[in-house]
């Protein structure tokens, strides 16, 4: 029997810890290609590359594995590698991360890394974005690997329901610590933006894009209440924008 | 009274045709201040520059209507309008666009100016995202014009929902042709990547992203069904990613 074919890429680049340690989970499981951004990608959203072009340098490592580092964003990787370098093989399961830093909440809308889950959700592969609450070059993705390694075993024997792919945030606590995973709705929350302002060398302006979380819902259910309390959240995401529920409403508009 | 404080930007740059249209209809209403990206910013999704600085380029136009050129995407224009340029003031109502080309269906998530709209909606503005399905810097914007009105004007009137905002979309024919508004969900389509590979002068590969737009939805409630039927499409849309429906199918996981 084939292994089962596993896709891995992220938005924080090919040589990011965080993707080291999501290859080493998905390679207890199957085969393994990696199509990875070249450079940080964070915070790229859904950007595809249409006004450039893009570039492609392929590298094998030593157990065989071949990892493709891509010019363009996370979801450009995607597309490049199911439409391009897979030749054709429908990967069995798209991984993407092990993020560094928070996609929780509204976090998702910004993120690279669940960009590319999304994207392959779209292409109808299952498709799970990894993160740890960590942005340190040396975070510890101990516990990161027990709980992704029981999400993709998961993940290759149960259906992914059509239209959803899957956001997971990890707690940055010790392992044994980690009170188990808990499926979450996306908490409501926005970002209070700070824009520090700066005077360059010839007394021009710039801007430096800051800014704190805020969190304005008080849910159990919700994806920061379960990090807050040590699980591993895991929120169902879906790429069908309408608010169906206000479709009513907007009939009294016209 | 004072005159509502509209906000206008776009993703195809502050010099595009189609938001010179879209200040025209807005200046109807209220103040103008526009903030749109210095250049061509389409699907970028909702990108947003963390990496880099980001610089505002304040010119006045005839009519004393200020309008920011800035260097990054168009999620970064809406946070530094509402945290710095604006100088506290919030807008009464933001508006993005006319895009040219269709933000329908699928389009929603790779496009830059739905993501000002949404970006918008998150701050707590009511937003609205326009788009005319026609590339050509001659597209004709007069009835993109008449309806963009139209929905300007309930917008003002009217509660937008918590969350909430609108994808509006215009087809591209003549005023006259347009059988009104409708009230629509998003089609279930995705695009079929094609990648045009070629050669640099170094005999080095290089890719350019291309496709085709693939419905598989033969609903007529949806966008694109309105749009083929003459129909300007209005799509309500949320930030609210969390798949509801499959959070219990997800229980039977862990």
């Amino acid at each position: 029997m084939n292994k089962p074919l596993i896709l891995v890429c992220n938005d924080d680049g090919i040589t990011a810890p965080g993707i080291r340690a999501l290859i080493e989970v998905a390679e207890q499981f199957g085969e393994v290609i990696v199509v990875a951004p070249d450079k940080p990608q964070s915070a790229m959203g859904h950007a595809i590359t249409i006004n450039a072009t893009l570039r492609v340098h392929e590298s094998i490592a030593e157990n065989g594995r071949r990892e493709y580092a891509c010019s363009g964003t996370p979801v450009d990787c995607v597309k490049l590698a199911v439409n391009k370098l897979l030749n054709g093989r429908k990967p069995d399961l798209l991984v993407s991360g092990v993020n560094h830093g928070s996609n929780a909440s509204i976090n998702v809308i910004y993120s690279g890394t669940m960009s590319a889950a999304v994207e392959g959700a779209l292409e109808g592969i299952p498709s799970i974005g990894f993160s740890l609450l960590n942005f340190s070059i040396d975070a510890d993705f101990s516990g990161s690997k027990i709980y992704a390694a029981k999400l993709i075993e998961q993940a290759l024997q149960k259906p992914m329901p059509e239209g959803v792919c899957l956001n997971v945030n990890f707690p940055n606590v010790e392992p044994e610590l980690i009170k188990g995973i808990k499926i979450c709705r996306q908490a409501k929350a926005n970002w209070d933006e700070q824009f520090d302002e700066r005077k360059d060398p010839s007394g021009r302006t710039y801007y430096w894009l800051t800014g704190n979380f805020r969190n304005f819902d008080t849910g159990t259910d919700t994806d920061i209440w379960a990090l807050e309390n040590n699980f591993v959240s895991v929120v169902p995401v879906q790429f069908d924008f309408t608010a169906h529920k206000s479709l009513d409403y907007f009939n009294s508009w016209v």
